[in-house]
């Protein structure tokens, strides 16, 4: 089988704002689409465009020879997949199941395995590089699985991103991005420490970056969220409620692995004490604000 | 005055690894040379090139028209400054003494003041960029002190630095470094937990770095130090030592400030721990071995 854009039917489940972008790339370069979506309304940009819709996600998968996964949980993933009128039962013998979801290893690995008895190929691809890296099909891909099944698919990956690396077997994408993941926590704690204190040092903050940022302390969160922090811009970006689920899920595979992280673990309190907060939809630079508040409560100015 | 080569005597504390490249190129701008260095030995690459000797910090400081001081602990920096034959008392009025050594913010405010008394200009430019910054003369300095003063030293600067700012009044080059610290600190932490993870999860590290270095968790840590952890190269770069050192100064300077850093209190937990194992003079990236010992201990393998 090989899949090419006018024969190869792709359904694609999880049309959120990544989801859009990556759904309308494969679109227009001309596979026949099928789209679900649990807000139907969400989907409407792609039918426009020539997409057609399916009324459950096994309607979706047993029309389709790939199927796309991007929802927001695992517990979302579960639910698509092995869920009533889910994939998993519904999916024709031979079709490639692929999740781009950050989700847990130990659930790619379940659905892979799921997926081998029923004669259907399941591959992990969570994906980084944001809204802005899925809009201009430039993501980066990390893919878990049978390397025959990732180079079948590997065609329709490039629709969707520039940088895509298998990283081994089920469950290594997902591990891969938990990487990703891991190193920006501690990453972000560092960045609003050193603002913090570039502040509370009288310090002009601006002024700081442009010595620091093109050294040993330099990293991308400095460089593009350092400023937004100093401008006091929190908006999202990456949603904090996000990011708080990759923690988890973070912390839970180490566990499994029997590893300890205090770094995540610090960021996970920092992170869960400022959605308490109500930053739950703001960007994950809004981190700065437990730092923020220290001063702000000692001048008696709620920092809500 | 102007400060010009031919005629500007430079006076140059502290030649160890930073120090003796620093030093040599401001012999090599044709700045008349004195140094000092508590070994002696260490002063030699510079006396054959046409340095003078002088036998005490005061001894130099009263011979010179800019006294820059390079030394290794805070301690010292009180030393050469406040010390016996130092060089506040023995500096003839309207020198410039420049303190280059990562150091306290309130040293370098007292070390002002007193300098104003006595009628002598005084500035911390603490550096960034390491060996190899100073032996290419590519050095990030981050200046604080009087504007006049800076503007007089800038060209002398010039010879040691590419990228010069003045961040303010005295003590705000040292708090500036600090900053630099503060993000480096907790960088560190996110990326050894993300190669710790890599290998426990069985991944492939150097392939991860491929997938997630391009990225949203990328810095110069992750890129330049993470290859070097992989291939288990501890070599220093910048000694664990020093970086605790500079991580002490940051954080009781943050307590004056009433400020908590938590990112900071766990680097300098991990930090302690590591030294006490006897890698205090590893390069920073072996912080790894923090995490390393989870896995040797395990399978009863001693990390020593």
């Amino acid at each position: 089988m090989t899949l090419k854009p006018g024969t190869t039917r792709v359904g694609f489940i999880g049309t959120g704002v990544m989801g859009l972008s990556m759904a309308a790339h494969i679109l227009r370069a001309g596979y026949p689409l099928r789209v679900y979506n649990r807000t139907p309304a969400r989907a409407e940009p792609l039918l426009r465009e020539g997409a057609e819709w399916r009324s459950s996600p096994g309607a979706l998968a047993a029309d389709a020879d790939v199927v796309i996964t991007m929802v927001g949980f695992p517990s979302d993933v579960e639910q698509v997949y092995f869920g009533e009128a889910g994939i998993l039962a519904s999916a024709k013998p031979g079709t490639y199941l692929i999740d781009m979801t950050t989700s847990t290893p130990s659930l790619a690995q379940r659905i892979h395995r799921t997926a081998k008895e029923r004669h259907l190929h399941a591959l992990d691809a969570p994906v980084s590089g944001g809204d802005v890296g899925a809009r201009e099909g430039r993501l980066s891909i990390m893919v878990g699985g049978d390397e025959a099944d990732f180079e079948a698919v590997l065609s329709v990956l490039q629709r969707m991103g520039t940088h895509i690396v298998r990283q081994g077997e089920a469950g290594a994408g997902q591990y891969t991005k938990m990487c990703n993941q891991i190193a920006i926590a501690s990453n972000m704690i560092g960045v609003c420490e050193a603002i913090a204190y570039a502040k509370r040092a009288g310090l002009d903050p601006e002024r700081v970056l442009q010595s620091i940022t093109g050294g040993a302390a330099g990293s991308w969160s400095l460089s593009q969220l350092g400023p937004r922090i100093i401008k006091g811009d929190f908006a999202p970006g990456f949603y904090v409620k996000h990011f708080l689920k990759d923690i988890r899920i973070a912390l839970s595979s180490a566990e499994e692995l029997n590893l300890d992280l205090p770094g995540v673990r610090l960021a996970q309190r920092l992170y869960e004490a400022i959605a308490s907060w109500g930053e739950e939809d703001s960007g994950t630079q809004a981190l700065f604000k437990w730092y923020q508040r220290q001063w702000m409560a000692e001048v008696g100015v709620s920092s809500d």
